[in-house]
């Protein structure tokens, strides 16, 4: 099976024109691994590592495949710290600590979602990574400049067609089109405004036109339909995440895993309660209760600190009330599945969707 | 050229899988004449016509053409009338009277959005349009019984998969699938969340899988590509809105042509203050204002009684502030085109789109 638009696939070194999501959390080495033996794009979410367990996931990855590798990074600007605002916050869910007889002093580890820095740059240049792509913007000049000196191919996320045109002009090679389905964190980095974000339908050809690198459809792609549909809306390639959540290489917890599967279509919203930048989660007892958006979360990534506890004790309980349940809104086309048997049958599936509905002349 | 899924245009009768989307205000029988000599299928939007324009503008379509004819009708519940909402909803607006001078005790006629009744019920069994479409749910039972004893198809819109499985249910031929990008209102019914609504990419496979009927994709589909996408996600055909505001059939004011020429990506939102019930639009000044969703707007259809005087003040002066200016999420991908060439090359582009991106085996 030979797909006639190489341009992406030649870039970046792959056969099929499929990227695994990186999810950071969710995905780690095993899923790269087996997205890539597939001839698919193998991802490595950096996010949430320390630099010792990401030297580690590359090691694997490496040992075991000569495949690409896609290591992704979060750029965005730690906020000060804003003692008031984190104490209003934990004040705001009061009742919660209450009920669960937890003391608001308590503390608990909160997902520390570092961005991109000297030491993550260190270990590009070392391991030299085919591909390093961007959530969030790009990092400051000098660190994507030592990026792109290694010779990887540099991706970003852009949510509209300014986004895209911005990371073009500063030296992005591909440029992911994140439509409104998808789910975890939306890319969004030149706005704030969640209300005018286009869906994928929309924004994919909008940015293919609009910029001349190649453009990756995500957001709402979850089976074969939605792969070949990306490659109509002139993307070179589709990035699939939630469906992946699904396999047995996902580490997401089996509270995720059980709201996965009883997922509709009308069951996520954007919500910036959980890190404090809008994701898309499934509905929850927090997002429902308090509105799935408020002004009071604190600046990304500290919302998720008040919450810490709440989720912690919740959870020793067996509920998912305060807990993160990163999905897109096809959540509903995923089922369980080996993330190798899952590249293969996106791409084949779109294969034979397309040979199905072409006309005859 | 044939098309290789057949179900549901020999259920319609026509050659070309789009749909001229009917959009009340903007459409009349010229431009379902031009979309159906091309070979689609025309609509003709009834909810703002009086029962005599209706009548006429059927007599223009059938003596144009004999080319099958789409009326589309709401049936919403008309509200009890709430004198307090709406005076309150006049104070909210005092500043703008204020500012144009206008007397608070004004009134202006807003358009009347009048549901499927029996006279109009009347009308569908004296001229018998192959095909009736509604937003917003369904007629009543008997009603509904009446239209289909004409032997018309009878085709819904939903947001939701739960939405479609109660069109089909109820009876429906073919299911409309309205993703979130959709320009206008969204059909919503069953519930009230805009924040939970789908977009297309997620929700036509969904649909599909759900229900036994054709299903027609709705929602940023504006040019070939787009159309070639529904295909792939499963859809017998698209439904194309705001590409055909663009044509010279289109009945909408300068005003609203010269926003969508200026048009992007992110500068739509779903808006309540204008009617009541949640519709995409392009950004105005009283979207930014007030905010694009308010519960202070009275419900469906009567939110518009108040910005009428506003409205006719300020586009008196050339402004659009109080303006309804309806579009989808891929306005910016339409330009200015005749309507029977628009759709002809909907689906022409379509065709060639989806020859170029099919692998060799």
């Amino acid at each position: 099976m030979a797909w006639p638009n190489r341009d992406f696939l030649d870039l970046v070194g792959v056969d099929l024109p499929i990227i695994q999501a990186p999810m950071a959390g969710a995905g780690g080495a095993e899923m790269a691994i087996a997205a890539a033996t597939a001839g698919g794009l193998g991802s490595l979410p950096c996010a949430l590592l320390s630099v010792e367990k990401m030297r580690a996931e590359i090691g694997v990855f490496r040992q075991r495949t000569d495949q690409p590798l896609n290591l992704n990074f979060f750029c965005h600007e730690p906020p000060e710290p804003d003692p008031d605002r984190e104490a209003d916050w934990k004040d705001h869910l009061a009742g919660y600590y209450d009920e669960l007889g937890l003391d608001r002093s308590a503390t608990a580890n909160a997902p520390n979602r570092a961005p991109f820095d000297d030491a993550m740059c260190q270990i590009v240049e070392d391991v030299r990574p085919e591909i390093v792509s961007f959530q969030f913007g790009l990092p400051a000049t000098d660190l994507l400049q030592r990026v792109k000196a290694t010779g990887a191919v540099v991706m970003g996320a852009a949510t509209t067609v300014a986004e895209a045109r911005w990371l073009e002009n500063r030296g992005c090679d591909a440029i992911i089109a994140q439509g409104a389905e998808a789910g975890g964190h939306r890319g969004i980095f030149l706005g704030e405004d969640i209300t005018t974000q286009p869906g994928t339908m929309a924004l994919v050809p909008q940015v293919v036109d609009a910029v001349s690198v190649s453009v990756i459809a995500a957001g709402g792609i979850a089976d074969g339909r939605g792969v070949a549909a990306s490659l109509c809306l002139g993307a070179a390639a589709a990035q699939v995440g939630t469906a992946y959540l699904f396999t047995p290489e996902s580490l997401i917890s089996d509270l995720h895993r059980a709201a996965l599967a009883a997922a509709t279509d009308e069951e996520t919203a954007l919500t910036n309660l959980f890190s404090g930048r809008p994701a898309r989660g499934l509905l929850n007892r927090l997002m429902r209760e308090i509105g799935p958006m408020s002004y009071m979360a604190p600046d990304f990534p500290t919302a998720g600190g008040a919450l810490a506890p709440l989720r912690a004790a919740a959870e020793a309980q067996g509920r998912a009330d305060f807990t993160n349940l990163w999905a897109g809104q096809a959540a509903a086309l995923g089922h369980e599945l080996g993330a190798e048997e899952l590249t293969r049958g996106l791409a084949e599936d779109a294969a034979r969707q397309l040979t199905g509905i072409l006309p005859k002349t």
